[in-house]
């Protein structure tokens, strides 16, 4: 039986949360299966309750569990903590305690959905579908930092940091992630400038090797984030370090015009994942039921997938999700259509599944 | 007498430089001025002559220069080479030997252009007018960094690192050229995650109280990659470090459909100041005539604007750009037209100067 511990968090998480489940118990009905899920304090609600966002008793549960699904987390409430005390470190230490160092962000355009994009429509003809591999567990995210006083005022400073380790098993990910897609690895530097992306550069060339039926180039980060925009058929798997993976990773997902549609999975070496929609938790819409659930229920599908390899359960869902976009069911971030609030939405995937 | 050092550097640097020129001695005949101009060598240039892409005798010239109009530096023959042997290099030595730390990045979207930007209309209905306000000789461009052989393989490191007196000088600049604007700053950092960003954000609140009249915000880096896709007439003044500015600016800039349109300039407290487009040096039409010089041309009335307080001659250039635009001319990057070639086009800004 698959442990799976649940994390709501805050804003629309716990709301997106609660249709993620829906879906999954659908999915338990119709295959026979039973899943063993708990939910566990976590972000800002962990917070307000225990001080901290990343509880020990949910730290536990977590590194007990096959797989953990996250909501969302933070909100103007907790901005003004320090760092290590607010929600986004609890994100942190989640990613890092799991060692979850691969983040899979698809950013795809769902063609009953061109219309939400804000490209023109010449540029979205060869459509548009786009996995960002960013790696989760180092770079600047990670490294030393300090802030100390100097003579006038302070001096704060932070490290990217990356060693060849690192930069092989993300860069293995992504190049196994090509040879089931369109074959062809973008790693993503700013080799120009930066030490570290030097060696990210060399080692991925170095991985290259093992991988003759993959296409690889090399692209500066700058560049890469025009070319998204220019031309972003181009791209098949996008591979890049934690800190242009989550800038590269959000303009992607803007690019489809329906981020409120895309899940994300972080893995490692076994089967244990992390899986969140890469929306955040919204407060401005929270309690108002206009959350879209569409990605937190396909990442329960990458759940399915990724961890639990229940290949056709996850087919399933993305089938549902699909035919109940074609059906012109929306929610409001995506436009014209028969607009459900998040509950039916939910509804609407089970009686697909 | 002003004295102008001028790079032309590598690629189609040169070539657009030509233009540039060709429309100051326009304006000096117009205006019965005299500029001392010279030129020296930089980049892969001066590799290849030199061995350093920033050699002595251009450093003194810069360095006892009223400005430095630069053309672009770069190209895949000296790609192989180590870091600090590199044009781009020389381009850092440069920037920090002026000590010109901040860089203004206008993305402009000029109406006859509107066809040519990759988004869709309704998204331009109010125009796109951003001016990117770069850090440019700090952060993680300039810190420590260092390669260190381990066990196994390396580890590399650059460090990110602000002081408050570096932040500040930026921000005056940001918050000055608001005034002149929509009086709106967005200052973009990662504060939920870096330290050097919460001491920028900090510093640039502390800032912002001297300027009661203009509206500051503070945006994710993350998520102004988004915004800017999503919603690009939210912004006016973007202030930002080196290297996030080095990848909102490319974006931004993209957004317009035309960064062969796009100048930059490079300022510190006095006049002096380093000019070039935004675009690279673009080896692959190198020689062709396809490049667009109207950035080189534009980069040119920034100079006499800024550095020379020659606002009646900046303007001619300008009003002459948009008549030349208005008429249908258009060099290859920009779409349907009357096509000009890179020498054709800038004669024809000359006749309208
Ligand atoms: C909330 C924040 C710490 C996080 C990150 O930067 O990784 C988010 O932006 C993401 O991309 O998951
Ligand atoms: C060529 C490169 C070093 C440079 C930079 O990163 O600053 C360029 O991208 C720019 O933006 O001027």
């Amino acid at each position: 039986m698959f442990k799976i511990a649940v994390l709501p968090g805050d804003g629309i998480g716990p709301e997106v949360i609660e249709e993620g489940l829906k879906v999954l118990s659908a999915i338990e009905d119709k295959y026979k299966l039973k899943f063993d899920v708990k939910k566990y304090p976590f972000g800002g609600e962990a917070i307000d309750k225990y001080g901290v966002p990343y509880p020990e008793e949910t730290k536990n549960a977590c590194l007990s569990s096959d797989v953990v699904l996250l909501g969302a987390v933070g909100g103007p409430k907790w901005d003004d903590l320090e760092g290590d005390k607010r929600p986004e470190a609890g994100l942190l230490a989640l990613r890092k305690s799991l060692g979850v160092y691969a983040n899979l962000r698809p950013a795809v355009l769902y063609p009953p959905l061109k219309e939400a994009s804000p490209l023109k429509n010449e540029l979205l003809q060869e459509g548009l579908d786009i996995l960002v591999v960013r790696e989760l567990t180092g770079g600047i995210y990670f490294g030393p930092r300090a802030t100390i006083a100097i003579d006038y005022g302070f001096k704060a400073y932070d490290t990217e940091v990356y060693q060849t380790s690192e930069i092989e098993r993300i860069a293995v990910i992504a190049f196994e992630a090509a040879l089931k897609r369109k074959k062809k690895v973008t790693s993503v530097d700013k080799a120009n400038i930066l030490d570290s992306s030097r060696l990210w550069r060399k080692t991925v060339e170095e991985i290259s090797k093992r991988y003759p039926e993959v296409e690889l180039n090399h692209m500066y980060v700058d560049n890469c984030a025009m070319q998204l925009i220019k031309n972003p058929s181009q791209f098949d798997v996008i591979l890049t370090s934690n800190m242009f993976g989550d800038i590269l990773s959000d303009e992607a997902s803007q690019l489809t015009g329906s981020i409120g549609m895309l899940p994300s999975a972080s893995l490692r070496e076994d089967k244990v994942g992390l899986y969140e929609p890469i929306h955040g938790s919204a407060p401005d819409i929270a309690g108002t039921k206009k959350a879209n659930p569409l990605a937190t229920i396909l990442s329960v599908a990458m759940m399915l997938e990724y961890s639990f390899d229940l290949i056709d359960a996850a087919n399933d869902i993305k089938d549902a999700v699909n035919k109940v976009l074609e059906a012109g069911y929306r929610t409001f971030d995506l436009g014209k259509g028969i607009i459900l609030n998040t509950q039916e939405m939910g509804d609407k995937v089970v009686e697909y599944v």
